[in-house]
């Protein structure tokens, strides 16, 4: 699985902003990132008349529309997949994955707080929340937690980088079972990778791969 | 690699009015399908000030926007991805997948040609040529290709299913070594398949897979 982190914070804190230094700064620094943004409300991509809307009114579940700098899918679910599975399906090519808007997710996380804004923190005691990014300090002077500035995305890049990312980096393989990840022993993944990656060698063309995807349906 | 059938025409010929009712009927006999909608002319999903624009004007390489019914992925691209590579990353989930617009593939296609719109067929001579869905004879009177009404996608969909769907369900194997599909013998699929569960089965939680996932990067 990819290295996700969140940016939680009210409505008005500067979450987004906050979230385009961060992604610039890593970009910046090589890594490529991919970014969820959570939108209770919907959003209208496909408008009524395009070609793309008259794909999914015809009934289609998934619907693509590709141009030469881009391509968009767009994909209809009876029920919010959570940012673990779309990133496991569609962004599993990315080195880190920075999401805004899903504040009750197991993801580590980064609160933006301004005091103009509000003074207290919504995630204050969730185990996972690794900073403030604040003008303040919402930790209160027994805080565990370290406080950032709000505009210190060199800091808390540097935090991602450590915390996040580089730990992630180790891992070379990732099993999804019926669409879910099931977590690996070091000595599973070794077998896996070993065992895969042995049988495909001996396939013309394959002699020296880099990355690997297999996917099996039951018969 | 999920089965594919591309929808060819001039503009104008009525192929988004076919492919509508064809996804329709296919949806109906309880096939799911994806679509891919080739547009040169690129398209605007998110617009000025929004927040995915702003994420990917940061640099996110690829930005997923997640909402209740449905969720889109917007992924930047050096280069236009060919459909196939599209599919196999983001469509790999539907039973078949019809595509609209991309004439020079070497995918299965039936061509849609209205005498009022144009005489001349465009993929006459294309081996890939399943059909035409026409109102007059575009195969001439010792045409090999099959000549289907241009409003006749109970016929279209029949011979979609029995050429290009049904054919494709005995494969249950997909292999992707740095984002190219490799062709597997069936000894090789069987080996992989049975090697693959064998070692999955032994994990806890996955007994019974239906379907498996496996991502490996080299170390």
């Amino acid at each position: 699985m990819v290295p996700i982190i969140s940016i939680v914070g009210l409505s008005g804190s500067g979450k987004t902003t906050l979230l385009e230094k961060v992604v610039k700064e890593l970009t910046l620094r090589g890594w490529s990132v991919g970014t969820i943004k959570h939108d209770v409300h919907g959003f209208d991509i496909d408008r009524e008349g395009k070609d793309s809307y008259r794909h999914k009114k015809a009934g289609a579940v998934t619907v693509a529309l590709s141009s030469p700098g881009r391509f968009a899918v767009i994909k209809e679910v009876k029920k919010e997949w959570p940012p673990e599975r779309i990133i496991a399906s569609y962004l599993s090519d990315v080195d880190v994955v920075v999401i805004e808007g899903f504040k009750q997710s197991g993801f580590p996380k980064i609160e933006v707080i301004r005091k103009a804004n509000s003074k207290k923190p919504v995630c204050a005691g969730d185990k996972k929340l690794i900073a403030f990014a604040s003008d303040f300090n919402p930790a209160g002077p027994a805080g565990k937690v370290p406080v950032y500035g709000i505009d210190d995305f060199r800091g808390i890049s540097d935090l991602i980088e450590e915390k996040i990312i580089k730990k992630h980096q180790q891992k070379t393989v990732s099993l999804l079972v019926d669409g879910k990840e099931v977590a690996l022993k070091p000595f599973i993944e070794n077998l896996l990778r070993e065992g895969v990656m042995g049988m495909i060698k001996s396939l013309k063309g394959c002699e020296r791969p880099e990355e690997i995807e297999i996917r099996i349906r039951k018969k």
